[in-house]
Protein backbone atom coordinates (compact mmCIF):
# COMPACT_ATOMS: atom_id res chain seq x y z
CA UNK A 1 0.00 0.00 0.00
CA UNK A 2 1.03 3.13 -0.44
CA UNK A 3 0.36 6.83 0.22
CA UNK A 4 -0.06 10.10 -2.28
CA UNK A 5 -0.14 13.67 -1.48
CA UNK A 6 -2.19 16.08 -3.90
CA UNK A 7 -2.26 19.66 -3.87
CA UNK A 8 -5.14 21.32 -5.91
CA UNK A 9 -7.04 24.19 -6.88
CA UNK A 10 -10.71 24.36 -7.97
CA UNK A 11 -13.01 27.07 -9.06
CA UNK A 12 -15.75 25.89 -6.87
CA UNK A 13 -18.80 27.54 -8.62
CA UNK A 14 -20.18 24.10 -10.25
CA UNK A 15 -19.62 22.18 -7.40
CA UNK A 16 -21.64 21.10 -3.81
CA UNK A 17 -18.12 21.60 -2.04
CA UNK A 18 -15.78 19.63 -1.18
CA UNK A 19 -17.40 15.98 0.28
CA UNK A 20 -21.56 15.56 0.60
CA UNK A 21 -22.84 13.13 1.92
CA UNK A 22 -25.06 11.18 -0.76
CA UNK A 23 -24.70 12.81 -4.13
CA UNK A 24 -20.90 12.53 -4.60
CA UNK A 25 -21.84 13.78 -8.67
CA UNK A 26 -20.89 17.51 -8.37
CA UNK A 27 -18.24 17.61 -5.43
CA UNK A 28 -14.42 18.16 -5.74
CA UNK A 29 -13.98 14.71 -3.97
CA UNK A 30 -16.86 13.01 -6.29
CA UNK A 31 -14.38 14.27 -9.37
CA UNK A 32 -11.51 12.88 -7.66
CA UNK A 33 -12.70 9.87 -6.61
CA UNK A 34 -14.28 8.97 -10.30
CA UNK A 35 -10.97 9.76 -12.11
CA UNK A 36 -8.82 7.55 -9.04
CA UNK A 37 -11.44 4.43 -9.94
CA UNK A 38 -11.21 4.63 -13.69
CA UNK A 39 -7.23 4.69 -13.05
CA UNK A 40 -6.94 1.91 -10.60
CA UNK A 41 -9.90 -0.22 -11.47
CA UNK A 42 -11.37 -0.12 -7.95
CA UNK A 43 -12.82 1.98 -5.83
CA UNK A 44 -10.52 4.69 -3.41
CA UNK A 45 -11.13 7.28 -0.91
CA UNK A 46 -9.81 10.62 -1.22
CA UNK A 47 -9.38 12.62 2.46
CA UNK A 48 -9.28 16.09 2.63
CA UNK A 49 -7.57 18.58 4.39
CA UNK A 50 -10.97 19.74 5.31
CA UNK A 51 -14.59 20.67 3.46
CA UNK A 52 -15.35 23.39 1.38
CA UNK A 53 -18.56 24.90 1.52
CA UNK A 54 -21.12 24.52 -1.74
CA UNK A 55 -18.81 27.64 -4.41
CA UNK A 56 -15.61 27.64 -2.36
CA UNK A 57 -12.82 28.06 -4.07
CA UNK A 58 -9.18 26.97 -3.50
CA UNK A 59 -5.81 27.66 -4.91
CA UNK A 60 -4.18 24.74 -2.21
CA UNK A 61 -6.29 22.45 -0.99
CA UNK A 62 -4.41 19.28 0.20
CA UNK A 63 -5.84 16.02 -0.08
CA UNK A 64 -4.50 11.84 0.40
CA UNK A 65 -5.51 8.66 -0.64
CA UNK A 66 -4.15 5.37 -0.07
CA UNK A 67 -3.56 2.96 -3.13
CA UNK A 68 -1.42 -0.66 -4.30
CA UNK A 69 -0.39 0.87 -7.20
CA UNK A 70 2.86 0.67 -9.35
CA UNK A 71 2.25 4.38 -11.13
CA UNK A 72 4.73 6.71 -10.10
CA UNK A 73 3.27 9.88 -8.41
CA UNK A 74 4.37 11.78 -12.12
CA UNK A 75 2.12 9.65 -14.15
CA UNK A 76 -0.74 9.76 -11.47
CA UNK A 77 -0.53 14.01 -11.69
CA UNK A 78 -0.78 13.90 -15.84
CA UNK A 79 -3.80 11.18 -15.52
CA UNK A 80 -5.51 13.04 -12.68
CA UNK A 81 -4.98 16.23 -15.10
CA UNK A 82 -6.00 14.82 -17.88
CA UNK A 83 -9.59 13.67 -16.81
CA UNK A 84 -9.74 15.44 -14.63
CA UNK A 85 -12.61 18.84 -15.64
CA UNK A 86 -10.81 21.94 -16.25
CA UNK A 87 -12.06 23.99 -13.42
CA UNK A 88 -9.83 21.21 -11.19
CA UNK A 89 -6.33 21.04 -11.24
CA UNK A 90 -3.66 19.17 -10.15
CA UNK A 91 -0.71 21.13 -8.86
CA UNK A 92 1.51 18.15 -7.79
CA UNK A 93 1.38 14.72 -6.62
CA UNK A 94 4.05 13.43 -3.71
CA UNK A 95 4.61 10.30 -2.13
CA UNK A 96 3.80 10.32 1.53
CA UNK A 97 4.93 7.78 4.78
CA UNK A 98 1.99 5.51 5.15
CA UNK A 99 1.09 7.47 8.41
CA UNK A 100 0.76 10.87 6.59
CA UNK A 101 -2.79 12.30 7.36
CA UNK A 102 -3.95 15.51 5.41
CA UNK A 103 -6.64 16.64 7.82
CA UNK A 104 -5.00 15.13 11.38
CA UNK A 105 -1.18 16.86 10.22
CA UNK A 106 -2.01 20.10 9.07
CA UNK A 107 -0.66 22.57 11.23
CA UNK A 108 -2.02 26.14 10.24
CA UNK A 109 -4.15 26.86 6.80
CA UNK A 110 -4.64 30.16 4.59
CA UNK A 111 -7.80 31.70 3.37
CA UNK A 112 -8.22 34.78 1.32
CA UNK A 113 -11.72 36.52 1.02
CA UNK A 114 -11.34 38.57 -1.84
CA UNK A 115 -13.86 41.74 -1.72
CA UNK A 116 -15.03 44.16 -5.08
CA UNK A 117 -15.58 47.66 -3.64
CA UNK A 118 -16.81 48.44 -7.53
CA UNK A 119 -20.98 48.55 -8.69
CA UNK A 120 -20.30 45.58 -10.90
CA UNK A 121 -16.70 42.91 -10.79
CA UNK A 122 -14.44 42.54 -13.78
CA UNK A 123 -15.64 39.41 -15.77
CA UNK A 124 -12.48 37.66 -15.46
CA UNK A 125 -12.93 37.77 -12.17
CA UNK A 126 -16.56 37.76 -11.21
CA UNK A 127 -17.08 34.15 -9.82
CA UNK A 128 -14.26 34.70 -7.68
CA UNK A 129 -14.81 37.89 -5.48
CA UNK A 130 -17.92 39.55 -3.75
CA UNK A 131 -18.85 42.47 -4.78
CA UNK A 132 -19.67 45.13 -2.36
CA UNK A 133 -20.43 47.69 -4.80
CA UNK A 134 -19.34 51.09 -1.76
CA UNK A 135 -16.47 51.98 -0.47
CA UNK A 136 -15.34 50.65 2.56
CA UNK A 137 -12.84 52.17 5.99
CA UNK A 138 -9.75 50.03 5.12
CA UNK A 139 -8.25 50.97 8.18
CA UNK A 140 -11.26 50.50 10.86
CA UNK A 141 -11.05 47.06 9.04
CA UNK A 142 -7.26 46.55 9.54
CA UNK A 143 -7.85 47.45 13.28
CA UNK A 144 -10.86 44.97 13.71
CA UNK A 145 -8.58 42.12 12.10
CA UNK A 146 -6.10 42.90 14.13
CA UNK A 147 -7.92 41.92 17.16
CA UNK A 148 -8.42 38.18 15.45
CA UNK A 149 -4.57 37.89 16.03
CA UNK A 150 -4.09 35.00 18.90
CA UNK A 151 -5.74 32.31 20.48
CA UNK A 152 -9.85 32.82 21.11
CA UNK A 153 -13.15 31.34 21.17
CA UNK A 154 -14.68 32.24 18.24
CA UNK A 155 -17.65 31.01 19.43
CA UNK A 156 -19.07 34.17 18.10
CA UNK A 157 -18.24 33.30 14.55
CA UNK A 158 -18.94 29.95 14.04
CA UNK A 159 -22.49 29.09 12.58
CA UNK A 160 -22.50 25.35 14.35
CA UNK A 161 -24.36 25.03 17.51
CA UNK A 162 -22.33 24.82 20.39
CA UNK A 163 -21.70 21.56 20.87
CA UNK A 164 -18.96 19.70 23.33
CA UNK A 165 -16.15 20.73 20.98
CA UNK A 166 -13.65 23.42 21.73
CA UNK A 167 -14.13 26.66 19.51
CA UNK A 168 -10.91 27.58 20.01
CA UNK A 169 -8.48 28.59 17.39
CA UNK A 170 -5.27 30.57 17.08
CA UNK A 171 -4.80 32.82 14.29
CA UNK A 172 -1.72 33.67 13.26
CA UNK A 173 -2.12 36.16 10.39
CA UNK A 174 -5.92 38.73 9.98
CA UNK A 175 -4.66 41.18 7.45
CA UNK A 176 -6.62 43.63 5.01
CA UNK A 177 -4.48 45.14 1.94
CA UNK A 178 -6.47 46.46 -1.50
CA UNK A 179 -5.08 47.23 -4.85
CA UNK A 180 -7.37 49.27 -6.62
CA UNK A 181 -11.04 48.45 -5.88
CA UNK A 182 -10.07 44.96 -4.90
CA UNK A 183 -9.88 44.18 -1.16
CA UNK A 184 -8.25 41.09 0.47
CA UNK A 185 -8.71 39.58 3.66
CA UNK A 186 -5.86 37.02 4.14
CA UNK A 187 -6.28 34.99 7.17
CA UNK A 188 -4.05 31.72 8.65
CA UNK A 189 -4.45 29.93 11.60
CA UNK A 190 -4.56 26.52 13.24
CA UNK A 191 -8.25 25.91 12.27
CA UNK A 192 -11.47 27.33 11.03
CA UNK A 193 -15.29 26.60 12.63
CA UNK A 194 -17.78 26.49 10.19
CA UNK A 195 -18.34 29.08 8.29
CA UNK A 196 -15.48 30.85 10.48
CA UNK A 197 -13.96 33.17 7.86
CA UNK A 198 -17.10 34.40 6.01
CA UNK A 199 -18.96 35.95 9.21
CA UNK A 200 -15.60 37.28 10.10
CA UNK A 201 -15.29 39.09 6.58
CA UNK A 202 -19.29 40.26 7.07
CA UNK A 203 -18.22 41.36 10.23
CA UNK A 204 -14.96 43.04 9.01
CA UNK A 205 -17.31 44.56 5.94
CA UNK A 206 -19.92 46.03 8.60
CA UNK A 207 -16.69 47.64 10.47
CA UNK A 208 -15.65 48.92 7.25
CA UNK A 209 -19.28 50.30 6.51
CA UNK A 210 -19.28 52.29 10.07
CA UNK A 211 -22.30 49.78 10.66
CA UNK A 212 -19.70 48.53 13.74
CA UNK A 213 -16.91 49.81 15.66
CA UNK A 214 -13.22 49.26 14.45
CA UNK A 215 -12.79 48.31 18.21
CA UNK A 216 -16.27 45.86 18.68
CA UNK A 217 -13.77 42.59 17.67
CA UNK A 218 -12.91 41.76 21.76
CA UNK A 219 -16.03 42.12 23.05
CA UNK A 220 -17.92 39.95 19.64
CA UNK A 221 -15.49 37.16 20.98
CA UNK A 222 -16.18 37.96 24.58
CA UNK A 223 -19.78 37.46 23.82
CA UNK A 224 -19.62 34.00 22.31
CA UNK A 225 -22.88 34.78 20.51
CA UNK A 226 -23.22 33.93 16.54
CA UNK A 227 -26.18 35.83 16.94
CA UNK A 228 -23.99 39.57 18.02
CA UNK A 229 -21.68 39.06 14.53
CA UNK A 230 -22.14 40.13 10.99
CA UNK A 231 -23.66 37.87 8.38
CA UNK A 232 -22.12 35.22 6.72
CA UNK A 233 -20.46 36.01 3.05
CA UNK A 234 -21.45 34.62 -0.15
CA UNK A 235 -18.86 31.28 -0.63
CA UNK A 236 -17.62 32.83 -3.98
CA UNK A 237 -15.61 35.51 -2.41
CA UNK A 238 -13.38 32.14 -0.72
CA UNK A 239 -10.51 30.87 -1.64
CA UNK A 240 -8.33 28.10 0.72
CA UNK A 241 -4.88 29.43 -0.23
CA UNK A 242 -2.70 27.34 1.37
CA UNK A 243 -2.45 23.87 4.03
CA UNK A 244 0.84 23.68 5.81
CA UNK A 245 2.31 20.51 7.47
CA UNK A 246 5.84 20.05 9.90
CA UNK A 247 8.54 19.85 7.57
CA UNK A 248 9.19 16.02 8.60
CA UNK A 249 6.09 13.72 9.33
CA UNK B 1 -30.67 63.37 -30.75
CA UNK B 2 -26.87 62.35 -28.86
CA UNK B 3 -24.11 60.12 -28.86
CA UNK B 4 -22.97 57.70 -26.41
CA UNK B 5 -19.41 56.05 -26.43
CA UNK B 6 -19.78 52.82 -24.46
CA UNK B 7 -15.79 51.35 -23.12
CA UNK B 8 -16.88 48.10 -21.60
CA UNK B 9 -15.16 43.93 -21.44
CA UNK B 10 -17.01 40.72 -21.70
CA UNK B 11 -16.08 36.86 -21.38
CA UNK B 12 -16.67 36.12 -24.78
CA UNK B 13 -17.00 31.98 -23.67
CA UNK B 14 -20.86 31.94 -23.63
CA UNK B 15 -20.91 34.14 -26.88
CA UNK B 16 -21.23 34.02 -30.45
CA UNK B 17 -19.30 36.70 -30.70
CA UNK B 18 -19.78 40.37 -30.70
CA UNK B 19 -22.55 40.51 -33.86
CA UNK B 20 -24.37 37.90 -35.83
CA UNK B 21 -26.79 38.23 -38.95
CA UNK B 22 -30.26 36.13 -38.03
CA UNK B 23 -29.98 35.08 -34.16
CA UNK B 24 -28.69 37.80 -32.59
CA UNK B 25 -29.51 36.16 -28.88
CA UNK B 26 -26.29 34.88 -28.51
CA UNK B 27 -24.20 37.87 -29.42
CA UNK B 28 -22.65 41.05 -27.37
CA UNK B 29 -24.51 43.29 -29.39
CA UNK B 30 -27.65 41.18 -29.08
CA UNK B 31 -27.26 41.59 -25.45
CA UNK B 32 -26.80 45.26 -25.51
CA UNK B 33 -29.26 46.38 -28.02
CA UNK B 34 -32.36 43.99 -25.79
CA UNK B 35 -30.79 45.90 -22.36
CA UNK B 36 -30.98 49.82 -24.02
CA UNK B 37 -34.54 48.46 -25.56
CA UNK B 38 -35.99 48.31 -22.41
CA UNK B 39 -34.26 51.04 -20.66
CA UNK B 40 -35.26 53.37 -23.78
CA UNK B 41 -38.53 51.52 -25.47
CA UNK B 42 -37.70 51.92 -28.84
CA UNK B 43 -35.08 49.83 -30.41
CA UNK B 44 -31.59 50.90 -30.56
CA UNK B 45 -28.66 49.61 -32.86
CA UNK B 46 -24.75 49.57 -31.57
CA UNK B 47 -22.55 50.33 -33.50
CA UNK B 48 -18.36 48.73 -32.28
CA UNK B 49 -15.24 49.59 -33.11
CA UNK B 50 -14.96 45.95 -34.62
CA UNK B 51 -16.14 42.55 -34.50
CA UNK B 52 -14.56 39.36 -32.43
CA UNK B 53 -15.16 36.18 -33.34
CA UNK B 54 -17.03 33.77 -31.02
CA UNK B 55 -15.59 33.06 -27.61
CA UNK B 56 -12.72 36.35 -28.56
CA UNK B 57 -12.91 38.58 -25.09
CA UNK B 58 -12.60 41.79 -24.55
CA UNK B 59 -11.14 44.20 -22.19
CA UNK B 60 -11.76 47.45 -23.90
CA UNK B 61 -14.04 47.15 -26.59
CA UNK B 62 -15.60 50.81 -27.60
CA UNK B 63 -18.71 51.24 -29.10
CA UNK B 64 -21.76 53.71 -30.01
CA UNK B 65 -25.16 54.19 -29.97
CA UNK B 66 -27.43 57.40 -31.04
CA UNK B 67 -30.87 58.34 -29.21
CA UNK B 68 -32.92 60.93 -28.68
CA UNK B 69 -33.13 60.35 -24.53
CA UNK B 70 -32.81 62.57 -21.06
CA UNK B 71 -31.03 60.40 -19.29
CA UNK B 72 -27.35 61.25 -17.76
CA UNK B 73 -23.98 59.16 -19.09
CA UNK B 74 -23.99 58.16 -15.93
CA UNK B 75 -27.46 56.58 -15.30
CA UNK B 76 -27.17 55.03 -18.48
CA UNK B 77 -23.69 53.54 -17.03
CA UNK B 78 -25.81 52.39 -13.76
CA UNK B 79 -28.66 50.76 -15.76
CA UNK B 80 -26.67 48.85 -18.33
CA UNK B 81 -24.23 47.10 -15.67
CA UNK B 82 -27.14 46.43 -13.98
CA UNK B 83 -29.60 44.53 -16.67
CA UNK B 84 -26.50 42.98 -18.46
CA UNK B 85 -25.46 39.99 -17.68
CA UNK B 86 -22.31 39.36 -15.19
CA UNK B 87 -19.88 38.35 -17.79
CA UNK B 88 -20.12 42.02 -20.01
CA UNK B 89 -19.57 45.46 -18.12
CA UNK B 90 -19.92 48.67 -18.81
CA UNK B 91 -16.78 50.64 -18.04
CA UNK B 92 -17.67 54.01 -19.25
CA UNK B 93 -20.33 55.89 -21.03
CA UNK B 94 -19.69 59.15 -22.26
CA UNK B 95 -21.36 61.64 -24.26
CA UNK B 96 -19.47 62.54 -27.68
CA UNK B 97 -20.25 65.07 -30.29
CA UNK B 98 -22.55 63.54 -33.00
CA UNK B 99 -20.14 62.24 -35.83
CA UNK B 100 -18.08 59.96 -33.24
CA UNK B 101 -18.12 56.86 -34.68
CA UNK B 102 -16.72 54.11 -33.15
CA UNK B 103 -15.08 52.36 -35.68
CA UNK B 104 -14.27 55.03 -38.59
CA UNK B 105 -12.63 56.86 -36.00
CA UNK B 106 -10.66 53.88 -34.25
CA UNK B 107 -6.90 55.06 -34.69
CA UNK B 108 -5.46 51.93 -33.75
CA UNK B 109 -6.19 48.75 -31.72
CA UNK B 110 -4.33 46.63 -28.85
CA UNK B 111 -5.08 42.62 -28.71
CA UNK B 112 -3.27 40.32 -26.52
CA UNK B 113 -3.33 36.83 -27.33
CA UNK B 114 -2.47 34.43 -23.98
CA UNK B 115 -0.41 31.40 -23.99
CA UNK B 116 0.15 28.73 -20.96
CA UNK B 117 3.13 26.34 -21.33
CA UNK B 118 1.97 23.64 -18.74
CA UNK B 119 -0.39 20.75 -18.74
CA UNK B 120 -3.53 22.51 -17.60
CA UNK B 121 -3.76 26.21 -17.09
CA UNK B 122 -4.45 28.04 -13.73
CA UNK B 123 -8.30 27.11 -12.63
CA UNK B 124 -9.47 30.48 -12.58
CA UNK B 125 -7.69 31.84 -15.82
CA UNK B 126 -9.17 28.43 -17.74
CA UNK B 127 -11.37 30.68 -20.01
CA UNK B 128 -8.89 33.49 -21.42
CA UNK B 129 -5.71 31.27 -22.48
CA UNK B 130 -4.28 28.93 -24.86
CA UNK B 131 -2.91 25.79 -23.10
CA UNK B 132 0.50 24.79 -25.12
CA UNK B 133 1.29 22.21 -22.89
CA UNK B 134 5.31 22.65 -22.97
CA UNK B 135 8.12 25.57 -23.35
CA UNK B 136 8.66 27.72 -26.11
CA UNK B 137 11.76 29.58 -27.59
CA UNK B 138 10.43 33.15 -26.63
CA UNK B 139 13.60 34.19 -27.65
CA UNK B 140 13.20 33.06 -31.45
CA UNK B 141 9.18 34.65 -30.91
CA UNK B 142 10.13 37.68 -30.29
CA UNK B 143 12.62 38.37 -33.36
CA UNK B 144 10.00 36.51 -35.40
CA UNK B 145 7.15 39.37 -33.85
CA UNK B 146 9.70 42.57 -34.13
CA UNK B 147 9.49 41.26 -38.25
CA UNK B 148 6.05 42.09 -37.83
CA UNK B 149 6.58 45.97 -37.07
CA UNK B 150 5.81 48.36 -39.68
CA UNK B 151 3.57 48.48 -42.70
CA UNK B 152 3.15 45.37 -44.46
CA UNK B 153 0.92 43.46 -46.72
CA UNK B 154 -0.63 40.95 -44.00
CA UNK B 155 -2.68 38.25 -46.96
CA UNK B 156 -0.37 35.50 -45.39
CA UNK B 157 -2.15 36.30 -42.46
CA UNK B 158 -5.99 36.82 -43.10
CA UNK B 159 -8.39 33.95 -43.59
CA UNK B 160 -11.26 35.78 -45.91
CA UNK B 161 -10.66 35.32 -49.40
CA UNK B 162 -8.71 37.63 -51.34
CA UNK B 163 -10.99 40.87 -52.36
CA UNK B 164 -10.18 44.55 -53.55
CA UNK B 165 -10.08 45.60 -50.21
CA UNK B 166 -6.31 46.70 -49.10
CA UNK B 167 -4.75 43.66 -46.60
CA UNK B 168 -1.97 46.61 -46.00
CA UNK B 169 -2.06 47.42 -41.89
CA UNK B 170 0.24 49.03 -40.19
CA UNK B 171 1.97 47.59 -36.72
CA UNK B 172 2.71 49.68 -33.77
CA UNK B 173 3.70 47.13 -31.12
CA UNK B 174 4.52 43.20 -31.52
CA UNK B 175 6.01 42.24 -28.23
CA UNK B 176 6.27 38.54 -26.64
CA UNK B 177 6.45 38.88 -22.97
CA UNK B 178 6.22 35.80 -20.10
CA UNK B 179 5.71 35.57 -16.36
CA UNK B 180 6.23 32.01 -15.30
CA UNK B 181 4.09 29.37 -17.05
CA UNK B 182 1.37 32.69 -19.01
CA UNK B 183 3.10 34.08 -22.58
CA UNK B 184 1.37 37.15 -23.77
CA UNK B 185 1.52 38.36 -27.46
CA UNK B 186 0.46 41.77 -27.78
CA UNK B 187 0.11 43.27 -30.86
CA UNK B 188 -1.05 47.03 -31.77
CA UNK B 189 -1.83 48.37 -35.19
CA UNK B 190 -4.18 50.46 -36.99
CA UNK B 191 -6.45 48.07 -37.64
CA UNK B 192 -6.39 44.32 -38.37
CA UNK B 193 -7.46 41.58 -40.99
CA UNK B 194 -9.86 38.53 -40.20
CA UNK B 195 -8.45 36.02 -38.07
CA UNK B 196 -4.59 37.71 -38.17
CA UNK B 197 -3.90 38.02 -34.32
CA UNK B 198 -5.23 34.44 -34.34
CA UNK B 199 -2.95 33.63 -37.33
CA UNK B 200 0.04 35.50 -36.30
CA UNK B 201 0.13 34.03 -32.91
CA UNK B 202 -0.04 30.84 -34.67
CA UNK B 203 2.55 31.45 -36.60
CA UNK B 204 5.09 32.69 -33.72
CA UNK B 205 4.04 29.40 -31.77
CA UNK B 206 5.36 27.45 -34.69
CA UNK B 207 8.64 29.63 -34.45
CA UNK B 208 8.92 29.08 -30.97
CA UNK B 209 8.26 25.17 -31.13
CA UNK B 210 11.44 25.19 -33.95
CA UNK B 211 8.78 24.28 -36.81
CA UNK B 212 9.78 27.37 -38.56
CA UNK B 213 12.88 30.03 -37.99
CA UNK B 214 12.80 32.85 -36.23
CA UNK B 215 13.73 34.89 -39.06
CA UNK B 216 10.84 33.27 -41.73
CA UNK B 217 8.41 35.75 -41.41
CA UNK B 218 9.01 38.43 -44.03
CA UNK B 219 9.46 35.76 -46.56
CA UNK B 220 5.95 34.93 -45.21
CA UNK B 221 4.91 38.58 -45.88
CA UNK B 222 6.03 38.52 -48.87
CA UNK B 223 4.96 34.93 -50.13
CA UNK B 224 1.02 36.89 -49.35
CA UNK B 225 0.02 33.12 -49.48
CA UNK B 226 -1.76 32.22 -46.35
CA UNK B 227 -1.60 28.37 -46.59
CA UNK B 228 2.19 29.26 -45.89
CA UNK B 229 1.14 30.99 -42.20
CA UNK B 230 0.95 28.86 -38.96
CA UNK B 231 -2.19 27.68 -37.94
CA UNK B 232 -5.15 30.10 -36.57
CA UNK B 233 -5.37 29.92 -32.70
CA UNK B 234 -8.43 29.43 -30.51
CA UNK B 235 -10.58 32.44 -29.78
CA UNK B 236 -10.60 31.85 -26.11
CA UNK B 237 -6.61 32.98 -25.75
CA UNK B 238 -7.93 36.23 -27.45
CA UNK B 239 -8.57 39.37 -25.79
CA UNK B 240 -9.32 43.04 -27.11
CA UNK B 241 -7.40 45.10 -25.09
CA UNK B 242 -7.70 48.55 -26.26
CA UNK B 243 -9.37 51.07 -28.87
CA UNK B 244 -7.66 54.11 -29.41
CA UNK B 245 -8.97 57.72 -30.85
CA UNK B 246 -7.37 60.94 -31.71
CA UNK B 247 -7.64 63.28 -29.05
CA UNK B 248 -9.54 65.57 -30.48
CA UNK B 249 -12.37 64.90 -32.98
Amino acid sequence: MRNFKLTMEYEGTRYQGWQRLGNTEQTITGKLEAVLERMLGRSIEVHGSGRTDAGVHALGQVAHFKADTDMSAEEIFTYLNRYLPMDIRILSVQEMPLRFHSRLHAVSKTYCYRLYLGEKPPVFERNTLWCIGHELDLEAMERGAADCLGAHDFQSFCAAKRGKKSTVRTIYECSVSSQGDLVTLRVSGNGFLYHMVRILAGTLVEIGEGVRSADSVPGLLQAKDRTLAGPTLPSCGLTLMEVRYPESL
